[in-house]
């Protein structure tokens, strides 16, 4: 069934904007064949995940291309970051409305090779299709690790340490600010919470170096509470998060002093992209180390337990309520 | 930013019909986690490729749901087996509006499972995603090959032998029969048609039987006229393609004894999933006894040549005019 026509077709759009991406992946053959091979390595294997955003659902319609672009991959990147994968090639679906013309394509293709550029990734091939509907992008990413040592949530242990990368619920209180509130918030705090929402910063250097490390591991993008317990779930134990141990940046510390209820967007909100792990009481020197040698923030907010279920302790010693966990996808 | 709230959770949903589907794959982790790993060997490589389809697009609204899903995977497939790859897995991307109910997705898991069986794939991952929008499904298979093997669109040589499997023009000849069109052919020969435009057949056992045999090697969706031209043009070549040897079902020949001018849809219409490859003279008795083994039908329809561009010869050595090669996918 033939759809619009555009002003450019879709092979001159792969051979402009698309096949430059290719260029480095060998396997590519230039997004001029049907398929790309990738290469096989004795000592590692292939890691693979996949992430769909559609407008308005899982980003704001008059979000920047370029910035749709780098969310579209980085959400994938953080996946395979906490599998402990170093990511090498994704395949790219864009399912694209008459109203994206190619001025449009070309600042969503600007937004990738940047983060090609800084997170070391190729395209290697997907689909381009029109749609009646919203702006729908679809990532596959493939990552390697050594054999056998994909990090998964199920290998949580009990008594294990609970860990998490960077600071946690930026990215909800963004969503706030974007929707009207927070207007007391500095311009400042307010722009680097906003851009927390926009632009995930996925773990792609700590993550590689958790295995070994870390029992069970997964990113923050359903919200802290959820995400721990899905790897509880998985792993057949419970937890407990100690509050005032969850790593809070000054903007978010601000936002609650001044909204101290905002705390459940913290710890349910998503989004966060950061690393969350567990590891034995052993590996707490090794981690303080590669915090430090990483430059990157990790901190203990708690324990694994027998039983099942997340409980969050606040500051007083008394449990916190949760009654939404985390982001629901439908 | 939550969407609209289905009956059943997105967790639920994948327990309950996606994990199933996940079953026989070691490292799709029952779909519990964040990313699959896939089997590493030392004498193979992996081969990707992806494809979305829109409802609207590329099937109707009215398709059923089983069949969309086949026809999903099957383009996936299609393109693996033309690349030499054997398939062995997938991840779904399912883009679902929200009169898709629990029904629906029960028909389409079902329609995916089958073909898993005919196949011998297993879903792997993926994710999936609510949309005011239409139905939009991205699905991306991997296969394996010997390593250095997979074949490619750009090796075909000056004087091969241009090869086809199976039929040409039956799906758009299908499609015709969808828009109204060819009510005079019998029941049973539009509805052979129809099936072939909604259910591609891929050739899967073909495929990887072709490696060590076959220069260039793509599967037709495009059109047989559209796709030879992607040969040429990767391979740097012209092709001639004698029109009376282009393989016709029965009911696609009596479709052009009563419609002459359907010509141009047979060899351009594309949907056929047929796989069109070329070999050197030398390969002719074995890709007979090729597919007489196999019981595919494999013909010559023509020949590679120095130049550019497909010229198409008819029965009376004339040439024939064509004016839109193939499927343009905007």
């Amino acid at each position: 069934m033939p759809s619009k026509t555009r002003r450019i077709s879709e092979f001159e759009l792969i051979a402009r904007y698309f096949a430059p991406l290719a260029r480095e992946a060998a396997g590519a053959l230039d997004l001029k064949d049907d398929a790309a091979w990738i290469e096989s390595r004795a000592d590692a294997q292939w890691v693979v995940t996949s992430d769909v955003l559609v407008e308005g659902v899982h980003f704001l319609p008059d979000d920047p291309a370029e910035l749709i672009a780098r969310k579209s991959l980085r959400v994938n990147l953080s996946d395979l970051a906490a599998k402990g994968a170093a990511a090498k090639a994704y395949l790219l679906d864009l399912v694209l409305p008459a109203t994206h013309d190619e001025p449009w394509i070309a600042d969503f293709v600007r937004g990738l090779a940047k983060d090609q550029v800084e997170f070391g990734v190729s395209l290697i091939g997907g689909d381009t299709a029109s749609t009646p509907g919203p702006l729908t992008i679809a990532v596959t990413a493939l990552g390697q690790v050594p054999t056998g040592e994909m990090l998964v949530r199920s290998r949580a242990a009990a008594d294990d340490d609970i860990y998490v990368s960077g600071t946690i619920g930026d990215a909800a209180l963004g969503l706030v600010v974007l929707r009207g509130g927070l207007n007391r918030l500095g311009a400042a705090a307010q722009s680097y919470l906003v851009g927390r929402y926009r632009l995930p910063e996925p773990r792609t250097v700590l993550g590689p170096k958790l295995v070994g490390i870390a029992n069970a591991a997964m990113d923050v993008s359903d919200g802290l509470v959820a995400d721990l317990g899905h790897i509880c779930a998985t792993s057949g134990l419970g937890a407990v998060i100690e509050e005032d141990l969850v790593p809070i940046s000054p903007a978010a510390a601000t936002a609650l002093r001044e909204h101290p209820a905002l705390i459940t967007a913290v710890l349910t909100g998503g989004d966060d992209y950061e690393i969350l792990f567990t590891a034995p009481g052993t590996m707490a020197s090794t981690i303080l180390k590669l915090a430090q040698t990483l430059n990157v923030p990790l901190a203990r907010i708690g324990r694994m337990r027998p039983g099942a279920g997340v409980e969050v302790v606040k500051a007083d010693g008394s449990g916190r309520e949760i009654d939404t966990p985390g982001w629901q996808h439908f």
